[in-house]
């Protein structure tokens, strides 16, 4: 098992019980999604922003406009942070006190560079694009200089990273177990309707595998 | 129509058409989730972690412990940027440059206060527990002196804000239409399922109403 070393910037100081600096467990929580939040500084002001990413071993990747404000100010930065989170559900205590919620979140530290070769700009846009929906890249028509030149691509290596899960039921003081008031769990999921073709796609075209398995992995 | 003031610091610069300042529209933002990503500098470093919130009018509350890394960062800032998120869709485009997902992001910039007064304290803290389930606040066992003296609680005055919405179909080049290949949405959501009592609760309390009525408005 390898882990993140622990450091003063990514230790867990609350909740130690549910710390986790595990490789694994980390990227597990990272390829359950594709958005996180990345934060930078603007004028000394620290503001996260929600970006589509994709990874590869311990390298994120971000692409946007040349002139993104942001990731300018990541490359200015050479380092920038990533926080992601999966809602699991609301824990309904029988004290606000108690009242939590259950979730998988990491935080990440890393540094940043912009990708400046051809080949490892493109590999790490199909990154991006496969990580929000698996197989999608090489279905497309491929990119153009133009959409490439346009597009800024920065890598993110992760120096370290620490995260929290948290997924029991509630936890209440034993003085108020007895009272009569209603606890419990509500799950919360992210799920996937059904994919609803453009309707500019001749009839002929159906939807793909690589969609439809999507779909079926994220339905109700 | 209130709207936010526009400045450098909340302009949206990227995808002008998506932008909305709307003082309604963003709380009908912050009013579709309770989990907002908070931004803070830790040693020069900007880090965003998730929180719960509530809200009342401009107004938006935070609680955590008395030593929390972050709540005392932004008490010493005596400033604060919260941005959250709700996914809605993946749009999947003919080529990978018009990729994009449905959104409704909003971002704010705040004041930040420390809530001294305990009749203030305990009004926001019921904000956040009736933010995450209306109506649970006033059926729970009420907090205790020792809960409330260990809980740390912020006021967040909105300043500024703004919000990107972006509710539309596959926007693909012209020159791509006819390409054999599948294009269109794949539409996400958040739902809730049938709400788990805890394994200590005696049969002959039932689901309460405000529970049953969260999850008829969040199931499938």
């Amino acid at each position: 098992m390898t882990t993140y070393k622990i450091s003063e910037l990514n230790k867990v100081k609350r909740g130690l019980k549910r710390a986790v600096y595990d490789v694994e467990q980390i990227n597990h929580i990272l390829d359950a999604g594709f958005v996180g939040y990345v934060s930078y500084n603007y004028n000394d002001k620290a503001i996260c922003l929600p970006m589509a990413y994709g990874r590869i071993e311990n390298k994120i990747y971000l692409h946007g406009s040349q002139k993104n404000r942001m990731l300018l100010a990541l490359l200015e930065a050479k380092e920038a942070s990533m926080t992601i989170m999966h809602l699991d559900g609301l824990i309904l205590a029988r004290s606000g006190f108690h009242h939590s919620v259950n979730y998988r979140s990491a935080t990440l530290f890393t540094s940043v560079v912009k990708i400046e070769n051809h080949k490892e700009k493109e590999a790490a846009l199909k990154c991006v694009v496969d990580h929000m929906l698996p197989d999608r890249w090489e279905k497309l028509r491929p990119m153009n200089d133009k959409e490439f030149n346009r597009t800024l691509v920065i890598e993110m290596e992760i120096q370290t990273a620490s995260a929290k899960i948290r997924d029991v039921g509630v936890i209440d003081e034993k003085s108020d177990i007895d009272l009569p008031i209603w606890a419990g769990v509500v799950s919360l999921k992210q799920v996937a309707e059904f994919p609803i073709s453009d309707s500019l796609l001749p009839n002929h075209i159906d939807i793909p595998n690589h969609v439809m398995a999507y779909y079926s992995k994220n339905k109700v």
